[in-house]
């Protein structure tokens, strides 16, 4: 007689599951919820606390945590010592274990009532889950509803072999210790700022890629809350390792700046290009001014819908990502014959602005915590202007574009914006007079007419040495955080070429 | 009357703990090995299968498993309900939980037996843990060898209030959701090859650090297995955020070369220095030379021991951060007057070589998961000669380093190296040709002679065009993955130029 034990705070799909149990010649067990619903269904079950013959305690609190259930799940079947006790003790097989927990991590996004979260935290569940997995060879244990179908598909079959039964084990425990992960991590958030003794960063995979950041390196796409498999489609092609931390730059650039028809390109996670022109095509197209050569094999992120035209522009050069909010049917079939070019969309990439709360990076050993840095909405608001003169409209626009780019690139880094399009950007050096002048040496490069643009910096200018950069092409306007002990020599620079200069007081170092 | 529950794998400190519950009038319930330990130092005990008038079933995976455990923990003391059900059923209180867990770590690194290992998941002892926890208002879960100390101290002064039961609690779902994830870790290290549906990266705090990578974030430093805590110290100043990746890297780099005296500075995880000379004091004279401009404020990280007169130069422009193997006391004297330097150690810098296996990266939505990266040992031995000229015995110690440079450099990069010292480097740019010309118009500034250097990059030459910047400085001899479309345009123009051309056919982009 093989005997099943059901105990599932979310019901769906039990039902089905018990009655193709009952064919299989199962016998059930249940607990509370699940013995009621099956019992209404007119599916014979055998309640748990009639099993153990012991009541159910303190409103549910104590149902499983017995000899009769853990001994029944626990027992090695093929021990000889095992099989005495079992008899002599009147222990009864458990072959099957299906456990959903209580809703713990629901309850604290709808409740701060700590009695109620606290209430949610399972302990019966994650007990015989973690039972029924360490003797996997004997028993099967179920703790994902989308099991159900092959599981009782493995059994009729008689497919459900160690292998199988391993990797309900392996995704039994994967279950436990996030349950628990999102506990602790949860407890730290609300009692420990979010920075406590441990932490737990849990991903779900989404894809393996064809290979890490170099070929010889295995590589795989981790989600939080399910955001790439409800967000991410792919139209054509397969995202890379390096093309996922690529489009990660180019969507929090292009999407920073609410519903602007906002196009940025990005290589190897720096922008080279970027636009806010009256259309997503006049985008795309200054975008590309400010640095085609290394546009080229480059991710394109648009805030918006890629169309023919815009399409057809942009099969002009070699683009090896593009990343929009949607894709017309018309714009996709422009790419047809295009074998390299890769197509996604993110359904909503304005969702993108609402920052993962946390950031971390690996580094041998461990890793570093923090909270995400993202350009607060009264940030460029509330700059103040130190200089003789101020900024016009005109400028103040390109200031803004100008200081939001800066905070997504790599330090040290300038960034020079002219009516809504960058015309230059120097990144990710050890120094920033050295990107300065890289970056005014590339625009040159490019016949760019820097004459009457504006810079940003995501760092204080230590020196005046940039800004006599800067007169030199003939920028007008300049934003930076402040700070520098020679605060007074940017200054006085500033207004000896009638420059506007304004600090934010908000650095925005990005390594 | 109150009762503590002890049951530990570990029995480290357990004697004197059970000695001074008892002198606080607790009565002692335990199991096997701690019931066994316990007795023979005379303290007197109860054996939880007594207690439960239950046996210990199948060789000890059915001990605590029991209502009459469970129950005892797990009633809420002030509930009406719950107390009359503790009358009614014979429930006796259990108010101190003490048990850590069967070291499925250890053994896992002691055995590959898979039947060994199963068996020293425990399942009794989470979920006593689990239990505990969840009612930490009424009793106190001890899980960590560490607190038995101030638990009975706070337990005699009274001072077992709310807030020290609570993080108590805290430590408790910490300490199972370490345990799990580690299991599903590992059986996913063992049967899926490390990319499993779920990964955990699991993390203990070091320290917080004094903000994040900017000061409007808060950050904190964690590590996995004490790496951090076991081999860093520091001897002056605190580490902070951006010090603890530039520290990463600048060790990755100066580790990277077995016992040689090398010495890298690092700027924004970028390195704008590095030498290789006869001895640690010259290697630091020759790395400063490449770029003495970036390396005001960076990490300078030794691969030896800072003795006084290394210190004695270090101190003559601002450095932010040392760090060494090893400090000599009086070279650490050097610095008692200057206040803003941090000098730490990692003691065995060597050790970093051991790269931990995987790395990742945050992306907003989750993270990407890879292989860590690393030359390999025999990359540069094998790597193949294209061209006419082959390098000679000077040049292949240069490119040998050269390479290595470039693979922990941020991409797109060059790194130029002559006699052992880097004189040039171009990095984190979106244009390789970019970088090139950087890095030869600041040698410039730095007035180094690059004659007779050699070139590396990471990744490889798209076009000849760097080889022809290469030959007007000089460069004889250059090392790079190979594998481009126009490799024979670039063999062909070292070949014009007499250079000795190595292709290792190993990319190493990093981001």
């Amino acid at each position: 007689m093989k005997r099943a034990l059901l105990s599932v705070s979310n019901k769906e799909g039990i039902v089905e599951f018990a009655k193709e149990l009952k064919n299989l010649e199962f016998e059930i067990l249940s607990t509370g919820g699940t013995f009621k619903l099956l019992k209404e269904q007119g599916i014979k079950t055998t309640e748990v606390s009639e099993f153990t013959k012991s009541p159910e305690l303190f409103e549910g609190r104590i149902k499983t945590l017995h000899p009769k259930i853990h001994g029944g799940i626990l027992y090695k079947r093929a021990d000889l010592r095992h099989q005495e006790e079992v008899k002599k003790y009147d222990i009864n097989n458990i072959d099957l274990v299906c456990v959903n927990l209580y809703p713990f991590k629901e309850t604290t996004l709808k409740t701060d009532d700590f009695d109620e979260i606290i209430e949610n935290i399972d302990i019966g569940g994650p007990t015989m889950i973690r039972s029924a997995a360490k003797n996997y060879k004997d028993v099967l244990i179920v703790c994902d509803v989308k099991d159900y179908k092959n599981v009782i598909e493995s059994i009729k079959e008689k497919r459900d072999n160690e292998i199988m039964r391993r990797n309900l084990m392996i995704k039994a425990y994967e279950h436990t210790a996030d349950y628990d992960s999102y506990i602790a991590n949860y407890m730290n958030e609300r009692f420990n700022g979010g920075f406590g003794e441990s932490k737990f960063i849990v991903g779900q995979k989404v894809f393996d890629t064809k290979y890490g950041e170099n070929p010889h390196q295995k590589g795989a796409l981790y989600e939080f809350d399910h955001f790439f498999s409800s967000n991410f489609k792919a139209l054509k092609g397969e995202a890379s390792f390096n093309n996922l931390t690529d489009i990660n730059a180019a969507l929090n650039l292009a999407s920073s700046f609410g519903k602007s028809p906002a196009v940025a390109i990005v290589k190897h996670a720096n922008p080279c290009g970027f636009a806010i022109k009256e259309n997503l095509l006049q985008s795309y197209i200054y975008a590309l001014k400010c640095d085609s050569v290394s546009a080229y094999g480059g991710v394109v992120a648009i805030n918006g819908t890629l169309d023919l035209a815009l399409a057809q522009k942009i099969s002009e050069i070699y683009i090896e990502v593009i990343i929009a909010a949607n894709v017309d049917d018309e714009a996709l079939s422009v790419f047809d014959n295009k074998k390299r070019i890769k197509i996604f969309t993110q359904e909503n990439p304005f969702l993108i602005c609402s920052f993962d709360k946390y950031d971390f990076k690996h580094i041998n050993g461990g890793f570093v915590y923090q909270n995400s840095d993202a350009v607060d909405i009264n940030e460029f608001k509330n700059a103040k202007c130190v200089s003789s003169r101020k900024a016009n409209e005109n400028e103040l626009k390109d200031l803004e574009i100008a200081m939001k780019i800066a905070a997504l690139t790599k330090s040290n880094n300038v960034v020079y914006v002219k009516n809504g399009a960058m015309v230059a950007i120097g990144m990710g050096m050890t120094s920033r007079i050295d990107a300065s002048k890289a970056a005014i040496a590339k625009a040159k490069e490019m016949e760019l007419d820097l004459k009457g643009c504006v810079l940003a910096s995501e760092a204080f200018f230590p020196f005046r040495d940039s800004i006599d950069e800067a007169s030199k092409i003939g920028v007008k306007a300049i934003i930076e955080p402040g700070g520098s002990i020679r605060d007074d020599e940017v200054i006085k620079a500033a207004n000896e070429y009638e420059m506007a200069l304004y600090f934010t007081g908000v650095r925005h170092f990005l390594h």
